[in-house]
């Protein structure tokens, strides 16, 4: 709820880091004076084209007792983490997009937020310009939340956007998109999931309100995903998609990163190139799909000016008169169910002898583990090999590594050649 | 941003209205305890099965100095607007899910909240559950909004959807909805596009920080589109859908409800039965859509709930401390586009006789309008009449009406059976 403020107070605020989203922002202040905020200064080692004075110097920033906001958009968890650090004990606010110092460091910030009654947000870390996270936390809130998962990377849902629409092999694509600027030239943290687990541990915490550590969140990327694997999940309807899965469950969560079959008909299936989509459900809301562009400069500007805006607009109103800062409670700790402990339907690609009685051998394999098989399907054969394509119903991800194992056994099975989940 | 606050401090409400809503919010509140507001009493004239005490005679609540928030849910403009205006001159905030009332009367319910110092919220009128007044109001408020549409009505977005699924007409499909209680008895409301206007008007008024005039929005219902259309429109790669459209013009703004044909391609073409779904389109954030169920008292009740929370969250923290309190900015008049300024691509069924040279005459008749087709096709003969469909460029409805009464008064046109718009 936007409050009253007057026009005429300007709030200074610093920016530590004028890359793409830092310079973005800059720019978004100077261009809306209305908004009573001034960029007094912003702070890079390199030199940048921004509207505002520049320093080198970090600490002339967070040592400047004009400045009532600093803007971290500089990345990673070191030198953030201390400068942030810094800034919040020395009475400051703090807005940052900062995903991965957020996911891994949230609840230290927060505690040293509450400390020092003040606020730190970071809407600009999860979805770009979709304000995801304000609205689970203001809008959502007198809500059950049991579920969010979407599509929270644009690099790997380029990837295999293209990969669908063109059937062409991931390293093909992965090189264009390094070529077009949508992936870095070290990919690591988008393809492997690492980017999209920060991101899953942000919604997980906030939408159930307590402490998801980040090192409890499973990771698995898109490096293993074949065209073939596309193909196959096309011909039974499915497209592959990278999602980030956060679930109540048992008085544990879930919460997990990993590519995933999601039917043609979901509104998921439709989102490509750089875009992001976000489900939520929740009780008594029903359900909500947030979508919008996941990155880039103005969308996460976007997301970052209205943080800053809104922290701007408490001061304004409210300026040593009340306590409404500090948006920090104490986030109790959850527990994460593994892995092995997560029911979902799966699909498995394998290559087997092409001989008789090997599909028979193979599901006696898998009902004595007592997985059983929604579809078994041979696929094309390559010399004496043929690919086996199986799709099995909801069982628990161990009783699945369980089975496969004893597949893995049979003789006339040569290689399990990926296993994915389904949506 | 949601401000911290005493979970001690209880904030007494009343609710005015307890039908589907107004009785999930009574609900809602009572299962949460923690939130720290208390359903003081409802109001109804009949009997309802309800947590909190029960008055027929609202003045009970308005007049009673514990009661700090009056939620509306009772609907329609009389007599609920008086019972707002007596409860925002008591000092009291008040939330309301009235679109018709928040539609018709914006402009003096916010002077009067500002007089008083009050709030009026009203998430609960647009979107059911979407949180998308708020959205717009706290999280895009440092964009440029352009555009703003989307599918606001669910009764017509069944209808549609069941017309385009099963091929039926829209009287079978009525009379169907009717039963199972997607549709009013009387269900001129929704069919005509008035409960869209309201929730236009209210989208304008909320994206553009002005007041935009219910009595301004274009409107054209459902009612006359046939299954032959849906079937024609679907050859092409087409849905027909009732959309609310809010957009920014030159100098004016354009805001109108009506059938729209919407690519297949297009997100919003997916969006069926009762969900509703918003684009808003800004700068710098880009594009975003928001989805969710758009009636029902589940999701109602989160918007409305969410709005007393809010509210009750900054007077726990601010109690006559500081001036938090009154969002209210006096909105500015803006001026609306007439319909027949607007420019729009249109599609076009006519009969006509099966005659060599018709098409030819229908086409010149157009280019003489400067009405460009952009594809035109005959579609069936029964006897000696012929089904013609023309898609036209965009070109300002005044020309494409003045070209429409040139081919009216060709000899060989029978009768231009219909004629929409394309997104």
């Amino acid at each position: 709820m936007k409050t009253n403020r007057s026009p005429h107070s300007s709030i200074k605020i610093g920016i530590l880091g004028l890359g793409t989203v830092g310079s973005a922002v800059a720019k978004v202040i100077t261009k809306r004076p209305e908004l009573g905020i001034k960029v007094k200064m912003g702070c890079d080692l390199r030199r940048v084209n921004v509207p505002c004075p520049l320093t080198h110097d970090p600490w002339r920033l967070i040592n400047d007792p004009e400045i009532q906001i600093i803007v971290e958009t500089m990345g990673g968890v070191n030198p953030a983490k201390q400068y942030v650090l810094a800034a919040l004990k020395a009475g400051k606010h703090v807005v940052t997009s900062n995903k991965e110092l957020i996911a891994r460091h949230m609840a230290e910030l927060m505690a040293a937020a509450k400390r020092h009654g003040v606020f730190v947000l970071f809407e600009g870390a999860v979805g770009g310009g979709i304000p995801i996270l304000n609205t689970l936390r203001d809008n959502l809130f007198v809500n059950r939340i049991d579920e969010v998962y979407g599509i929270v990377n644009g690099t790997t849902n380029y990837i295999l956007s293209k990969m669908t629409a063109e059937g062409k092999e991931f390293d093909a694509v992965l090189k264009e998109a390094q070529k077009l600027g949508y992936a870095e030239a070290n990919p690591k943290a988008d393809i492997e999931g690492y980017d999209a687990s920060y991101k899953a541990a942000i919604l997980a915490s906030v939408a159930f309100g307590a402490n998801v550590k980040w090192a409890d969140v499973y990771r698995e990327g898109i490096e293993k995903i074949v065209a073939e694997d596309i193909a196959y999940a096309s011909e039974i309807g499915y497209v592959i998609k990278l999602l980030a899965i956060v679930k109540r469950g048992n008085g544990k969560i879930d919460v997990r990163v990993h590519p995933a079959l999601v039917s043609k008909s979901h509104p998921l299936a439709n989102v490509t190139a750089n875009f992001n989509a976000i489900y939520v459900k929740g009780s008594p809301v029903g359900e909500l799909m947030f979508y919008g562009q996941g990155a880039g400069g103005g969308p996460t500007s976007s997301a970052v000016v209205s943080d800053v805006a809104s922290i701007a607009g408490l001061i304004s109103c409210c300026e040593e008169t009340c306590q409404c800062s500090g948006n920090v409670r104490s986030l109790p700790s959850v527990k994460v169910s593994p892995i092995t402990e997560i029911e979902n339907r799966y699909y498995i690609r394998m290559e087997a002898a092409d001989r008789h009685g090997v599909l028979a051998g193979i599901a006696k394999a898998f009902a004595d583990k007592k997985v059983s098989n929604a579809a078994v399907n041979q696929k094309e054969t390559r010399g004496s090999t043929a690919t086996i394509v199986i799709l099995v119903h909801k069982v628990a991800e161990k009783n699945l590594v369980a089975a496969l194992r004893a597949v893995k056994r049979l003789s006339v099975v040569r290689k399990i050649s990926n296993v994915l989940r389904i949506l």
